[in-house]
């Protein structure tokens, strides 16, 4: 019996990588919440022992009410058939991944089918908000409950008043394609207008705010563009018309493929 | 003989065109200088009477010591052609177009030889600087001074010392090669990504910021987007170069024409 780590006032998390984003989390759930983290990486378990956080092996998950990875995209599917075998029914486990159909996809075919899936995308990072969390946004998209007490709605309620995050919940697809825009295509505005450094002196006021935008994205990690960029099913067809309004401005010529 | 007139301390301005940049630069230079306005609108007259400000005719230009051309790039021609006859030597001549190779070629063609001509683009405007212009950026290009005392180095130490302007003083060619980047290409991205409006909720920070960014050059005069798109030659090779990266970044494909 796992009376404990089921109570609904005090739930246990194991965070799967300590990266950047990793760390982010650890830092503002830890306050609230019982966190561990698990990360192979001798460094990251030295940082996390460091900063008092405890630590566990991926063999430990099923010890813990939610399980959050904070891994990069291309290294999820590895990440979840390492802990598929060791989950036990009524777990939640939840990505933070920043597109979300694909991950979506992955963790409902590997994971078991009585594990709660959460898919989440917090639209904030150390950069943008290195400190307090509040008046950011997180995307919520529940793929699925599972049977144990700790349900998608009740993180949310935790994101929102504890957290004081902005929630908005809805599908894995429809994330994906307002993803596209504020996301994708912002990272590839911001590769594009990098290749034109050093900007001139000879500019206005609006550019000073646009550069200032496009640095902010260009000071996000490599991996970050990488998923946004070819992780997002609906951002080909975006850019694509996107470069035709530029070439073309108040016409927007339809082409073929 | 016009010895108040030609006097180095308080120089007599007619601004030709009372549109919103004639009326900005009217409500700066008044508290320091005799300021008349010329503008063959009836609306536009009363305004400026309104606002107590002398009126004069184009005829009357050669009561001046200096001319600021404060009409859009497409009337600029016309305005030359109505403004030459009327104009004596050592008088200096000002235009504030966004563009600067155009009009500095049509000024020194129209206009007789012993009058000073001097190019300006104050990068700044009604909108984002309705207040104070101090820590505002105007670039100076010089095109001649004429025979009388108002040269271009003292108008540059007034915009500087009394407007508290940054002065940037360049060449007309190397001010478009600038501008082509930083306000030809930012009027594209700005009429490019309206078309993707209304603008998703799930969004970072950084596309607010790019959004707001944009969303200054949008307030724009319509006007002012067809100078700064069709008036600058350097932006066409430029539009392209980002459209290709935009399509395929990390790699800037050289392509024919």
């Amino acid at each position: 019996m796992k009376e404990i780590a089921m109570s609904p006032v005090f739930p246990r998390v194991l965070i799967l990588g300590f990266g950047a984003f990793g760390r982010l989390i650890a830092r503002h759930l830890r306050p609230h919440l019982r966190v561990a983290i698990c990360d192979p990486d001798p460094v990251a378990r030295a940082d996390a022992g460091a900063l008092g956080l405890s630590l566990a092996d991926v063999a430990q998950a099923g010890d813990f009410d939610l399980v959050v990875l904070a891994v990069p995209v291309p290294a999820l599917g590895d990440c979840l058939c390492a802990l598929a075998p060791h989950l036990r029914p009524g777990q939640m486990v939840m990505d933070v991944c920043s597109v979300k159909q694909g991950p979506a996809d992955l963790m409902r075919r590997i994971l078991p089918g009585d594990v709660g899936i959460l898919g989440t995308h917090p639209m904030f990072g150390p950069q943008s908000m290195p400190g307090d969390l509040a008046g950011g946004r997180v995307v919520l998209c529940p793929v699925r409950d599972g049977a144990g007490a700790l349900r998608w709605r009740r993180i949310a309620a935790f994101l929102r008043r504890v957290a004081g995050l902005r929630v908005i919940v809805t599908t894995p697809d429809e994330h994906d394609r307002h993803a596209a825009l504020t996301q994708g295509l912002t990272h590839l505005l911001a590769r594009a207008m990098a290749d034109f450094r050093p900007h001139p002196l000879i500019r206005t006021r609006s550019f000073d705010l646009l550069a200032e935008a496009l640095d902010m994205v260009g000071a996000d990690a490599p991996e970050l563009f990488e998923a946004v960029t070819q992780g997002n099913p609906h951002l080909d067809p975006l850019r694509e018309r996107f470069a035709r309004l530029l070439l073309a401005p108040g016409r927007d010529v339809q082409t073929g493929a």
